[in-house]
């Protein structure tokens, strides 16, 4: 195999609960094609996990035969193709690399099956392709390496926040705003008098978050009332109460980290941290980190692609990158 | 109108927006006689608001046509027969009176609507039906009278906490938490892993309020995601998830509420309170507050039917109670 960027080296798959990402690497770790699919470990086609792979990889495996493969997310999980049982915290890349299971396809390919991250203890957490992303970012940007330590924040469904050291992913936390988002507006009370915007209100969006961020309330079960009591009262539009609602609790995520981070005499106040996920959302979570005073929270970019790769060159399945990868 | 107890004296009706309960009192405030039916005001018959009120209280009207009718709850809003507008904290049951809206029956009956409470801020709150049953617990218990004020609670679907001296109520918080825990269950991951249980599970419940209680967590947005992880882990099996996530949020409400009360120089320990609702959430609600070492929270009897009497007393409609009315 050469090493050269624009030869494929890798198949790499982001395999999750509703989708698929399958990536063609170079051996920079950058992208030559990419495939997107639906066919996440719950939403599979009738012939399964070898039918879902064949679909997304197959033309790929058809030109380049002997490209290893490697696999990160849900796909490990005790309901994914096959289980990679947790590898458990403070965890670096080379214990997910002795942690990785293979599965043979019906095509005779091997896929290596990269392990998920548990942290034990009185409200045990875990993470099941973050773990991934995060070492893509450490690869990416040499400043995480440094001493003291980093933060990652991965928003989404069940948004992470992750401490980093020494190359290990030390501790981590989960909230589950993103779901529990879902779940008030389609489910509750909250929704009936919430009409659908085409634009984002960031006025309705950053006073959410400065209410979650300040005292004199008693928790995110009674703030998030006020979405509809302020429409009551004529404070806020119906246009302008789900920006509001998602303010507010990516507002109590901010508030429960920070009171995390004061127990180490540390603040989001001045910090410097990461943000991995879709644009979008970091960029509200970006404005919300600004009302908490951090104005550092840049997203890292190809973070999946990188962590599979680096993981991957870990593994021996393919060479190291020719030089450290730079933020694209 | 004679003043004997076994006589009627007030048709009262509690009419939310699932159900509808109407009530025969006698003039010591008791009921001679009750009806209950699902046409809240969010599931009327087809004859709306004049049909529901036919069904549940024509026969008693047939009888003793002169009866005086008086309404409380969501039949007062907007959605409502007819707004009773809200009465802006500190509310007396005088303002309330005050505030009273007739409507006309299809019959020719006048009902008295009471309108809801309001109090107006950064976080507006609103109640209606709840400040009548407060009135209620007030008239019956001559303990919450005394100086210094009482706290009520009111637990459900939007559970409530209402500070109330001088007999009026001062101030108010709504937590949405009976709400969020059906959100949570049948509409996020967390349900996926439940299996319903015939018996309560005392110590998963406590395991859930202890551990919202206790500090070193950030928020109940993180912890909820522990029903998930101490199942995965095997410390909580399926049959108790729900109700260490009942626990778990019940005790992030009590201990927004001890952050209420700790502005105060108050807390829940060793408190004197009283609840109103339904015997089985008040009872999780009584071992919830006994773990913030708040021993004294009984329930109020009757407080629906004492507060639609005591209120209609004051505007007229009914002699006064022969005597203070005792809780049952």
């Amino acid at each position: 195999m050469t090493s050269s960027a624009s030869t494929p080296a890798l198949i790499a798959l982001d395999w999750g609960t509703t989708s698929l990402r399958a990536y063609l690497l170079g051996a920079d770790g950058l992208a030559l094609d990419t495939r997107a699919s639906s066919a996440g470990i719950m939403k599979l086609p009738t012939g399964g996990f070898d039918q879902a792979f064949e679909e997304t990889c197959g033309a790929w495996l058809d030109v380049h035969a002997q490209l290893p493969v490697i696999a990160a997310g849900m796909v490990g999980s005790a309901q994914g193709w096959i289980e990679a049982p947790y590898v458990e915290t403070p965890a670096g890349a080379e214990a997910l690399v002795a942690g990785i299971v293979n599965v043979k396809t019906a095509r005779g390919v091997t896929v290596h099956v990269v392990p998920g991250v548990l942290e034990r203890g009185a409200l045990p957490n875990v993470m099941r392709g973050e773990e991934t992303q995060i070492f893509g970012a450490l690869a990416s940007d040499a400043s995480l390496q440094g001493q003291g330590g980093a933060l990652i924040g991965l928003p989404g469904t069940h948004a992470k926040w992750a401490f980093v050291s020494d190359a290990r992913i030390e501790r981590f936390y989960t909230f589950m705003t993103g779901e529990a988002f879902g779940a008030l507006r389609d489910h509750t009370i909250l929704g009936r008098t919430m009409h659908p915007s085409a634009t984002h209100d960031e006025a309705a969006f950053q006073r959410g978050v400065d209410t979650a961020r300040d005292a004199g309330h008693p928790g995110v079960l009674a703030t998030i009332f006020s979405t509809r009591t302020l429409g009551l009262t004529g404070q806020l539009s119906a246009e302008q109460q789900a920006d509001y609602l998602s303010g507010l609790l990516i507002g109590h995520e901010l508030r429960g980290l920070n009171e995390v981070l004061a127990r180490q005499q540390s603040s989001l106040t001045g910090r410097t941290l990461r943000l991995i996920g879709n644009d979008a959302l970091c960029d509200r979570y970006r404005a919300a980190l600004a009302r908490f005073g951090c104005h550092d929270a840049a997203t890292v970019a190809h973070a999946t692609e990188r962590g599979l790769y680096r993981i991957a060159a870990q593994a021996g399945l393919v060479p190291q990158p020719h030089a450290p990868v730079r933020a694209a």
